[in-house]
Order: C-alpha cells, then sequence, then structure tokens
C-alpha cells in the first residue's frame, strides 16, 4: 500500500514537489491500447497550475515522459511508466518550512513521522503535484472507459458556500458531462460559476482561501462493478479520495441528508423499462449492498480552503521550540477546488477501470 | 481484495446470513496477547439482535467459537479464526425474495453480479449479520489499543434530524467514549436520545424506518500513524467504513462545513504546551497529509434508514418480469444506527491498530 | 501474506494440528459452479492419514463442513469457508514438546519467534494437517479447470534414491494423469513403486524415515498465463510448493541439469504444426520467459524424510537450557512424499486457476 | 502482483530493453538512511555489461539518476525512484525478431500473450537488463542489512558441470562473503574458476553458451524471520528468484540430496553453546518450518544457458506461418551465470530486509 494502490490497475506514485521530478507506474494495463497523447496532455493541462489568475503562478507545463510499456503508439502490456520533471521551482521560498510548521499542512504530522528527513521544501510529497500523475492515470482510463461508453464528468458544486445545482441524478447527457472539461470554470450554472470566482478573487485578495464541494458523475457503467465489504465500489472509490489532498468528506448519493430521511424516502422504487430494471430515484447514487446498480454512479466530495494563506498564523518553530507566527511566502491558489476537478474525475475514472476489470471472472 | 482487507492485521470475512455459520480469521495478530473474552462477548452483545423493542426481533446471541490461534488463554500467532453460527433463522420468510427485489437492497445488483447463484435468503453475504465478526475483530483490536492508552468511542449523533451534541474535537475524556458503551442508547445528551427513541419508535408504528448519523473518536493516537496517499489515514478508515453496510457518507473533523470556510477559519493554529506541540482547534478530525497529528481522530458517518420496511413498495419481480408492489415481511430493525454504534467503533479500532503495527518501521 | 495468498483466487488457511479445527476460506469463486462433494472426498481421502502402513496412525476422515458460499449445490460467488474439525489427537504424546525441540522441525524457530505462545501440540501450525485446506482447495480448482480441458497429475519420482521413470516431457495421455489418483502408490512403473515400498517399510522398522520427490504435470495449458518477472509461472509455483511442508527443491523442466547443458541442447527448437506452433523438446517445462508457451507445464520437488523419527537423536531441552537426547513417541508417517502428491498437484491446480483467471483482461 | 512484489518493502520495476529507460520505486524504506552512492555503483557494475570478453559487448555503464525519495543524502521515508536510461542499443539488430521467435526465450509466450504488441527489440521486458534495477535494490538492502550485522555473498558454484567447492553450510566468515564480490571470477577455488572460463570461451567460440549454478549464503540472520505457509522464508525467496531470468531450479540446503537421504542424516541436530542453541549440521539451509533458525541461510539455483546463441537453430517464422531456421546476430553473454551473481545477491538481500522489517510486531 501506501504509493501503490489498486487490484487489476496497479498504480505505484512517487515524487516530491521540488525533486528531480514526479511520476508514476501504471501495472496491468492491456496491451495494444492506442493512446491518444493529446487528450492525455488536455487532462494535464486542466490540472496544470499557472494558467490564471484563480490559481498559483507556479508555471509547470507537467509536460511528461513516457519511459516504458508504450511502443508504436501502443501499450506493450508491460509497465508503463511516465515522468513529470519539476521545472519552475523556487526552492529558498521554502527554506523557512524546515523549522516552521504551516498550520493546515502535514508539515508537523510528516516531521515527526519521517524524523525530520522527509523533504520538507514545497510539501514534498505531500503536495498537490503529486495529482498530476493521477490525472495521468485518469486520462488513460477514461480512452478505456469510453470504448466501453462510460463518460465520467465532475463541476464545481460549491465554493465558500456559493452553490452550483446538482447533477440530474438520474443521469445527465454524455455531452454534458465532457463539456464540462472544456469550460474554464466547469459549473452547471455559470452566473453561480461567475459569483464564485468572485468569492475566490476575494479570499485572494485578503490574503485568504476558500474551500468547496465537487459532484462528479459517471454514466453508461454496468450493474456488477464492486463486492460487498472491502471491495465496495464506495470503499475503493473513497480509498482514491480521500487520497487526494485537501479532500475531507465523501458522500455517495444524498449522502448525508438520506441520515434525515424516513426508508420510504430513501429507498430508490424500480419499475421495468421493456426487459430493463430501471429505478425511479437515485438517492443511493448508483451503488446498493457495494455494487453498481446500473444507475449513473454520483457522489460528492467536500474540499477544504487551501491550507497555505499569506495572512499571519500562530503556530511553532521546530528549531527554536517556541511560538511563532508565520506569513507564508510563495505562490498558491486561494482555491484548490477548481484544479481537484479533473484529480477526481481522473481517480474515479481508474477506479471504475480497476473494478470493470475486477469484474471479469470469466475462465 | 474483496472479502480480505488489511495490511498487517489482514482479515477475512464470510457467511450468509441464513446459511450454516459466519465467522472470520484474523492474520497478523502478534503471539502472547491474553484475550478478556468477557469484553468481546460485551461488544458482540452490543451488536447482537433481539436486545430491545428497537431492534428487529430475531433472537441471536451471536456466540461464537474460537476455532483456531487461541492456545492456553492467549494468542498463538497464527490465524484467529471464530465462527458465529446462524440460529434464529425464518428462511421462509425470504421465499419471494428468489424473484421480487427489494428496493434500497443490493438484491438487484447481486443477482445480476451472481447471475442469480447467491444465497437470497435474508440478504445472503450482503446481510448485515456480516458486521458481528467485524465487532469480534474490534473487540480484540480494542484491547490491543488499550495497553497503549489508546481509547475509541462512538455515539448517536442524529436520528431522523434529530441532533445529540457533538464530541469536543479537542477530546473527551476516556471514561466518557468508554461510558457510551454502557448506555442502551449511546447518546452525550440522554434527553435528545429520549427524542430520538421516540422517533424511531413512530417510524416502526408507521412501518417505516429511520437513519441518522454517528460520531466516532479515539484519543491516545501518537503522532505519525498513516502515509501520505494511498495509505492517507482518512483512506484506510473510509475503506472500511463504506464497508458497513447503509453507510453512504464520511467526514472528517468538520468534513463537508470545511467547504464553506476560510482557510483563516479552517487552519488549525499551532502552539507549544512544554516541549510538546498542540493545536488550538481541531477542524482536521487529528488527520493532516493523510497522517495522524496527535491530536484526537473525529469522524462522522451518514448511515441510511434502514431498506427493509413493512410499507408497500414499488419493485419488479424478476420471474415475471413486470413491475409489482412489495409489502417485506420478517423482522427488521426501524433504525439500524443503534446497532451500527460497535461496529463503527469496531472497523476504527482494527484500522487504528493496523496503522500502528504498519508505522513500526525500525529493524 | 502469511495465511492468506492468491491473486483472483485468493485462500485463507488456518488451525492447528490439536485445536478444535483447521480450515480454509477460498475468495474469488466465480459463482454458479457446481461442486462435485464426492470428488472432493476423494481427494481428501488420499491426502488423509491412517489409510495403510505406510502412513501415520493418526485416523482421520478429514471430513469437511462448508460453512459458507455454497448454496443449492452451488457457489454463491461468496467466500467459501470449510472447516475440518480435529478428531483423533493424541495431545499428551506432545507434552513434551513443550520444552524439548524435534530436530528437523520448525520447533525452536517457532519457539523463539512466537515467544513460546505457539501452540507446540503436534506442530500446531507447522503440522502437516494443514496441507488438508490446500487439498480441498485443489479438489475445487481441478473441477475448474477440467472444464477448460486442463489435467493435472503427479506421481512419486522417488524415495529413498529408488526411481520411477519421468512423465514424457512432451506430454501424457489425461488417462495416466488421472490414472495415478486411483493408484494406491502413484507411480508410472508399477516394480519401481513396489521397490520404493520397501524402502519404507525398512525405515519404518528401523525407526528411521526416508524423503523423495514427485513430479508434476499439467496438460492442456493455454499459451500466455504468467507474466515476467514478479508474476512469473515459475515464481507463483515455487511460492505455494514451498508453502507445503517438507518441499526443500522445486526445479522446472530439466532444472538443475539445465545447469551443465550447451545452449543448443538446452533451448527447444519450435516448429509448426499445421497453423500451430510446437516444440520438439521440453526442456523449459512449458515456461519460458515467466509464461506458459503452451507445452505441458512439468517440474519436480524435492522432499525431504519426515523429520519425526523414533531414533534417539541429540537437541536442547528449553527448560532446563540443557543438551538433551530425544526419542519421538507418536505416530508418524516414515515417508510423507505417497500423502504430499495429492497436496503438491492441489495447489499447482490453484495456482493455475488463478494465474488462468488473472489472465483475462478483457473489458 | 506482476511488476510489484514485496510486503514491508514493495518494489515495482519497469523498462523495456530498447525503450527510453528502465528503472524502479522502492516503497517502504525507513526514512534517514544515508546511502552510500558509490557502494550502489560498485554493485552495478558487477552486473553491467560490456567489462569483458565474458559478457555481451553491449556497453552500458548502467548509471542511474534518483528521482525521488532522497534528500540531502539520506532517504526521505518516500518511494525512491531510480531511473536508469537505456544508451548502447542497436535496435536494428532486433528487426528480424519481431516475426521470428528465438527458441528458449518468452519471444513466443509473449507474443501470444500480448498480441503482438509487445516490445521485441531486444526481449523488452523479458529482457535480463530489467535485472538492473533488482541489483539497484539490493545495493540498498545491504546496506540496511550490514547494520544489523547480516551479510549476503554468493559465487559461481558450476559452469557446465565444472564445479567449484560449496560454501561451508555451518556459515563463511564475512570476509569470505564480501571478498566474492571484488573477484572478477566470483569462485572459492580460483583454479576451478579458470577452467570455467575455459568452458565459457570455448561455448562462445563454438557460438554456443553454457549454464551454471550459483550457491548463495546469508550469515547473522537472526532466529524467526518467515511465516509457516504462504510467508516461508523458502516462499519468498523462491519467488523472487524464479523472476530472474534463467532461473530455472532453485534448492535450500541439501536441497534434492535430502530426498534420498534417511531422517536421521537429514535432521540437524541441535545443542546448547551456553544459553544459545545450535545445530551440528545445516542440512536444511537455516530454514525449518519456513521460518529462520539462526543457522546461515544457504541455498542454490540452477540457471541455464543462455538462450541466444549464434548457431542456426530450427523454429518459427510467424509472418510466413513456417518454420526456419534462426542465427542470432547481436552481442550476447556466453554464459548468463556471472552476471547473474549479483543480482542473485541482491534479490536474497531485499527478501531478508522485507521478512525483518515484517517479523517487528511489537506495537
Amino acid at each position: 500500500m501506501s504509493s501503490v494502490f489498486g487490484d487489476r490497475i496497479k498504480m505505484t506514485i512517487f515524487g516530491e514537489s521540488h525533486g528531480p521530478a514526479i511520476g508514476l507506474v501504471i501495472d496491468g494495463l492491456p496491451a495494444g491500447v492506442e493512446l491518444d497523447l493529446n487528450a492525455i496532455d488536455r487532462e494535464m493541462a486542466r490540472r496544470a497550475p499557472g494558467r490564471n489568475e484563480l490559481s498559483t503562478a507556479r508555471n509547470e507545463k507537467d509536460a511528461y515522459v513516457i519511459e516504458s510499456g508504450f511502443f508504436a503508439g501502443k501499450t506493450t502490456g508491460m509497465p508503463l511508466c511516465a515522468l513529470i520533471h519539476n521545472k519552475d521551482q523556487h526552492s529558498k521560498d521554502y527554506s523557512i518550512l524546515q523549522n516552521v510548521m504551516r498550520p493546515g499542512h502535514g508539515d508537523y504530522a510528516g516531521r515527526i513521522k519521517y524524523a525530520g528527513f522527509n523533504d520538507y521544501r514545497g510539501g514534498g510529497s505531500f503536495s498537490g503535484r503529486l495529482t498530476a500523475p493521477l490525472v495521468f492515470m485518469g486520462a488513460v482510463a477514461k480512452q478505456l472507459l469510453k470504448v466501453k461508453g462510460i463518460i465520467v464528468g465532475a463541476h464545481v458544486a460549491s465554493v465558500g458556500g456559493v452553490c452550483d445545482k446538482n447533477f440530474n441524478p438520474l443521469g445527465e447527457r454524455a455531452e454534458v458531462l465532457t463539456g464540462l472539461a472544456e469550460k474554464v470554470f466547469p459549473v452547471l450554472e455559470d452566473t453561480m460559476g461567475k459569483t464564485m470566482i468572485d468569492t475566490i478573487m476575494r479570499a485572494k485578495q485578503q490574503k485568504n482561501s476558500v474551500g468547496g464541494t465537487i459532484e462528479c458523475m459517471a454514466i453508461g457503467i454496468p450493474v456488477g462493478l464492486g463486492e460487498p465489504y472491502f471491495d465496495s465500489v464506495e470503499s475503493r472509490l473513497a480509498h482514491v479520495l480521500f487520497s487526494v489532498p485537501a479532500v475531507k468528506a465523501v458522500e455517495f448519493g444524498k449522502g448525508f441528508a438520506l441520515a434525515a430521511m424516513l426508508g420510504s424516502e430513501a429507498n430508490d422504487p424500480m419499475y421495468m423499462v421493456g426487459s430493463e430494471v430501471a429505478a425511479k430515484t437515485n438517492n443511493n447514487g448508483g451503488v446498493l449492498g457495494g455494487i453498481t446498480n446500473g444507475m449513473p454512479l454520483v457522489f460528492k466530495v467536500g474540499i477544504k480552503p487551501t491550507p497555505s494563506i499569506a495572512l499571519p498564523q500562530a503556530t511553532v518553530d521546530f528549531a527554536k521550540k517556541s511560538d511563532t507566527i508565520l506569513e507564508i511566502k510563495g505562490r498558491h491558489d486561494p482555491c484548490i477546488v477548481l484544479r481537484a476537478v479533473p484529480v477526481i474525475e481522473a481517480v474515479t475514472a481508474w477506479t471504475i477501470l480497476d473494478l470493470l476489470l475486477a469484474a471479469n471472472r470469466s475462465l
């Protein structure tokens, strides 16, 4: 575990924010899959920093080099390693962080755990930069899922309390889901998006940051992915979703709202459509008994405000063993939610692909 | 994966609600651990059905037989298998369920996945009965954690929208956490508990059911458990929490509320207490960067209403390939939240124990 | 790991020789597989003790109870647990072994590892009794493999230096392989078997024991099972073969003899048979580059003499911290090779089934 | 599995012989380990090609770049990725191999398994080049083991039937084991080494190749590593040993010779040395019941002749669907045994380190 996860598609990620490179190794891809590198580039660009005033000024193209597992335009069936070299590090910005712990970050927990030997520059392996390999994996997974008619999409569901409307739990059209990826600010109601952007810019001007939520949907999923207990779709998805930095909450379907409902309201009634079974509502988010039931998979994640803020914060100095006040310099996202959207989609696509491969138990 | 999970403490669970037995195998327990069987009995009794009018009338003592790994009152270091024989099955209650799918249950997803061969009686392996092995594991884990000064406790945080007060995120006294296990209805404010019970009884009388939330806390946890990315404490805990039937939402610390906060509000400021580091708030629930930071671990799970209700529900009949109306007979919990409390504690204790063993990397 | 192994078919074994029961949990069986319980009984009987003067007098039928995963004569797709209750224990025979370490056994290593808490009676979990669950698994696997035209068989290749002839590496007829299972002493040349039996009986009369080798073959295996590196067929097979007590050597194809050959002798020349590819020799035992090449899988294991002998042996007494002489009482096999034959077949069948399921990577 | 293996120290390897790079990711190294890069270089040089007339003329320094997990001269506790760029590829030498299958290689099995999409140049991922990452891992492991007083060493035990003397199974001095690494041709008796070299050169002149055996020993190993059944020391070691290309046989202690012995000869008698337990012989190679018993770990592997030979060989042409004769061009080792010595040591060191970390079960 730790930096390796997955069952049929095992992924290993590595790297530190200011080290030479970050990257991933994907094990278990079928051989002969033609990869659309442009499509991967597009996904990488969605997450990359420095695109506009809403994100950090760190300017990284996140260009990757495929080192193995790819030959003559197709996967070889062998592990695919891709490397993303770190380019625009300003490591000196971080020298103070060797001893002064940033509140809301893993600095203190990591310093104790790794006895001070972890790379503190830019958060080291705790950095959100490590989500770039996840997006690469997701971009590959999406290409495989597309062939099976499975589409994954997500939108910013809220920022600082300003809410977009929700997906229709009975399913959105494929164009709606894929169209979100082309928006600078992916929301269903652009007027709400404008208000969210204002909220983010206000936080930025106040040297502060703001959190939000992301809603994700996958359509075209067959009945029968996942297993009861430890391979439930919710278990597997939540595992990787909570590996994404800043994610602090996950709910499927109506989620926490189900806790205040009656059984007669919460249960999704079923009916026949020709010889097919469908449900009239999708309060359970497409998963029952841990297994997909053919309804769209839909869930929401809660993302905390970027912990790095320029306002003065009370914290501790390990070298001096004393309290101190920290004003974080450097370049930071005033709201990480926007850049997290492709990451949430990516880990979702990876998980669905993995469950899909695992569900095939024919000899 | 599937029915096996864990890293240092691997657990395999098995069994079907109306089969001969359910059980578990625990792999990785240190040798020489004296087990307090009475303490295990007490935990099993907390989850067992038939204790009062708030739970199903199925009367199971959930008595277990230890088949291996336990000799002369202590663990042998070998896999410990415990079996719980099913006793009070009324299998005939379920014959209709071979073809008529219960809304809100895994019946339909399971029927398609397992091509109709899964044991439909009482939900088979989807049954909440499979949480009895989890409680056994948790009872063992709690005994090991206690020696290290780690205490896990949980309370019913809400039922049908009626809320208990929350734990103090800076920590509750050990007696508060352990005392909850002795209450018939474990809440912090008993007056609210009374209202919750009324809510449950009302749902029961109306042949309906109701959901709720559980808040869980662990104190005494050392700094440094878990890892960034795929072994984050949140990832590992969420994985097993979402394996518990009816759990549809999980949030750590302030969870979804963090999404509406500013960074300056959400970050937990740190200060020195002598030579120790502490935080003034615990909005992150004791986990930063995926790693425990020494603050109490605190999280909430959302549990949907019991899907089995006696009210008529629209669904499908697979044999007739037609719509139908189902009124579920049999014995069911009008609210599963109460019995889920020891289960949530159990999987939490298991996960902490596992992370604790994994964190020891000395040669 | 430890007591859990496998990829698509994960098996957990448990139990101690003189505890209440031994058993296994099989995770990953497809749903709807009709199990021929008589065929399982026959395999269990091949390994069971007490059948004749060549094996220990411990009289165990090794009757199993299926506790889960089996409903209406078919697998349910859920974990299948089978229990074998220990019956004919003579635990008092073993009381001396709490402190006096048997040479050639895991007693001393286990005592140190488990700090004296392991169940020393009859060797506890180190006992060959734990191979009964392996045979159960193998019997199930064989039924699944048979449908795919894959047959596994093994014979006693030597006892105490007396050798049977080898399998034809280009393949034996299915009847030869299955016919061996019906022989009391499974050899290809019965006259050599007679000499082997004499060798065993002589060792028995001399309160001694004797080792041997087993050759195993599987025919009908498709090209393409296994992977280069850590999932090579040889790696996966050797892993489980060396888990069988008393196995100390494994070689594939010509094995150690290849080390003395020239490349021109060792390489297996290929040719076309119609549109199919075949090889003129099978020195590599059906595996090249870690992957099956369509030739019969053939390998040999070396099994040491039963370490339990009635002759006086020099050893140590832990209680007295002194040297001592031990004469092992109780009932022991003068040669474990005979009873190991179905075990070797079993772990081979399990491994092939697992690799077969893993090789299917279609979405 | 597949390209990921290990329990506490998980290693992922990747790369193809003629792709941009090969490499590895090591997960689970403790933080703060100072790495002696010169020592790693020395190990890499032992395996690197082109050093003398006994090995292939492919001239690769096997220089590595550490991309992550290493900061300020020490491990960070995060995954360590090292990349080895391929330099001296002569890919055109291999164009014929797209369709003509080399006997003794994985070409045919791989072509079928990967449907022709695997990188055939130089054997792709089947290439012995993939053992370079293993040697890197071993070099790191050796540094950690050294601190615990554990030394691993190996020698060429035979080439083409010409045998070196064996290690003293009761243990060699550390200087003997480490001294072997400094020899150009690591044998215990240099006169035999001279004869082996002659044998290799003769095979080379005859456009042929020759196999051999390697004996490996580890001293200073504590009692108690490994587990009965699936984590037996033999199981874990054999798994990785058989992942090394060309290894076709593995035996522990006296190995196959035990099969011809009596129990009274094979058992290792024990005695007290002060308050310590020792054994008078070490026929079991330091492992009993799957667990280390404090005696030196000693085992032998059988390595087949390099399958690439320049002599004409009968094989098939896939494009023409016909028989053909192949004379392999390019640069090949006439005997791979010499370069395999550091690889065998490496996977042994890695496995011991992993078992050592796993054996620590204290909370």
